[in-house]
This record gives C-alpha cells, sequence and structure tokens, in this order.
C-alpha cells in the first residue's frame, strides 16, 4: 500500500507553505518544505557537482533554464533537480507526509497516494502578506511576487511539461485570501 | 448587501450540474443550470431576433465565433450573449442561488457576493458518466467530451476573456472523479 501524501503547490505569498506545516501538524505527520528539500538534496552530493560546474547555478536563475547549454552534459540546475527528484521519493517512502513545492506532485504521481493541492490568492493579499512575513525590500511586493511566480511557473513547465496553476492538474485548489489559511488547512486536513 | 450566489464552472460530464443541484437542495436556494438560463433568454427576447438572422445561429457552434462576421452587426450568438447577461444579473438579485455554467461568474463578479466553483475530473471517469447519464451516441465519449470542453473553453475565453479552467479565476476547483459528488456537495455547502 502506498503512503498517502499531501503535495502542496502554491503561489508566492499565499500561504501554501504556513497551510502545510499547519495541515502536518493537525494530522500529526511531517512536513517537508522546499526550502528543506533542496538543502537535503545539496547535503547529500550537490557541494561535489557545484564545484565542478562553478558559476553555471543561481539560486534564482530558474528562468534561464531554458537557455542553459545542455551540449555539454547536464547543468547544475539538472543536477539538482535529480537529486530533489531521489530525496522527494525517498522521503515520501518513509510514511505519510506533507511536501510543500518542488514539482513534488508531479515526482510523486505513480509512487504514492497524493493529494495534489494548489493554494492561491489575490495580488493584494498576497502583497501584504509578504511584506509581514519576509519584510519590506527595495523591489515592490508585486514585482516580487510577479518575478517569482514567474519562476516558479517556468521551473514547473520546464521538469513536468504540466502547467502550474490549472485546475485539472490538482485535486483541489483554494483560494487562501478568500477563505483564510485555517479554513483551508480544516478543508484539506477533512480530505486526506 | 450582495446575495450570495454559488456559480459553478465545469467540464463535461464531471457531474458539475448535478452537484449544483444538491449544493442548492441542500441549502434551500434555487438552481439555474445553462439550460434554464439560455430557455428564458430565448423567451425574453431571443426569438425576434432568431427570425431576423435565421440561419447564421447553430445551438452548439460557438467554436466558430472568432469568426463571425461582426461588421454587419452583433451575430445571433452575441445577442444571446446579452440576453443570458440580463437573465443571470436578474436572477442573482432575487436572492441566493446557484448558477451552472453561462460564465455567471465572469457576469456577477462586481454583482453579487460570489462563491466560484470549478469541477473537473479525469477522461475515465466522465467517459463513463457520460454514457451512464445522456446514454450512447455515434461519437465516443471521449471524443464527446474534448468537443464540448474546447467549445466552453473557446466560449468562456471569447466572452469573459478569462481562461477557464485556470485555479486563479476560482474560490475553489474540485475533483469530482477523486472525491465524488456528495462530498463535492458537502464542501461546497460548508464555504457557502
Amino acid at each position: 500500500m502506498k503512503n498517502r501524501v499531501i503535495t502542496i503547490s502554491r503561489e508566492f505569498g499565499s500561504g501554501g507553505r504556513t497551510i502545510g506545516k499547519k495541515v502536518a501538524e493537525q494530522l500529526g505527520i511531517s512536513c517537508y518544505d522546499a526550502e528543506l528539500i533542496q538543502k537535503l538534496a545539496k547535503e547529500s552530493g550537490f557541494a561535489e557537482s557545484y564545484i565542478k560546474e562553478a558559476g553555471e547555478y543561481t539560486p534564482h536563475g530558474f528562468l534561464s533554464l531554458a537557455f542553459s547549454n545542455r551540449a555539454q552534459g547536464p547543468t547544475n540546475e539538472d543536477i539538482l533537480w535529480d537529486l530533489q527528484y531521489k530525496v522527494i521519493t525517498e522521503l515520501a517512502g518513509k510514511g505519510p507526509c506533507v511536501i510543500v513545492g518542488r514539482c513534488a506532485d508531479y515526482i510523486l504521481r505513480e509512487k504514492a497516494d497524493c493529494l495534489n493541492v494548489f493554494i492561491h490568492a489575490d495580488m493584494a493579499f498576497r502583497a501584504e502578506r509578504i511584506v509581514n512575513v519576509y519584510g519590506e525590500r527595495e523591489q515592490s511586493p508585486e514585482q516580487r511576487i510577479r518575478d517569482k511566480d514567474k519562476r516558479r511557473a517556468a521551473y514547473h513547465r520546464f521538469y513536468t511539461d504540466m502547467k502550474w496553476g490549472h485546475a485539472q492538474n490538482y485535486h483541489i485548489t483554494l483560494n487562501s485570501g478568500v477563505f483564510g489559511i485555517d479554513r483551508c488547512v480544516e478543508i484539506i486536513c477533512g480530505l486526506f
């Protein structure tokens, strides 16, 4: 019997990560977020590869993916993708959990019994939220949101060929700005 | 205070209409489906216009919308759209209700306090369902679904310029094939 895994994809600032953590808490299962997965992947081997191809990788350079030169072998993004793929597959094999981001919905599509969730909200809700959560930056919150969402969509599209934010790719999508974080948590827990 | 209206957009065969009816029953409010709205619109004036431009209108000709010649004035589709627009606005003004299809989400976006829902399901679930509900046809169920969804998406896009099935356009989207009709009804009623 495959493990039950909740995957959460989300627009930047929509509270998807917070929702994931709260869902995991309520259900008493683990929550792995995008940063943690990236960290685990790097620890498991990225450091070496990074040294070999130093300079090409930029932590926020996903938009340039399509233009990377693969003629000389895999890019650092590709290596990191492979490592994340392995880490996510391993985590899902350990037991029921919540995984936020990193295309876990795609990676686990035949490996786990997934509940695939997408969280979004309107610009005003997200702009206010990212300033509260991450603080002010030189760039406007709206510009930060547009940049980050573009990167997520491009990353998702490049590695999965699935359309990010398309209802048909998820079992449920929720507007956290309208329902609020806690109501979203409640609905997702009810469906687990 | 604006009336609370649940709008349901749906893929063909996903059970969106059934869900709408059951939600309305449980909440004790009216349910208006696409066919009813079209009927009301026609009764309220389409017949005359139809006679004037007889022949151009085909009940299932929405895909040809973009190619209709508007140089000679509004097409019958445009006239029907205007009438539906008025009918939907009037119905939403009468009291809380469920409206299935006909771009009600777009029409009521500033006129009612809407809960915008999109229902979808995978092809196998829908194919089985349309044969059970509407019977066999010469065309395969899969082909009927693809044709109908294409028409709905084109119709929606043409009159609203919103992307049909894009999570961000709805407050909640649900996969009825995974959760089942009754679970979807329960979730929507809980959010009303």
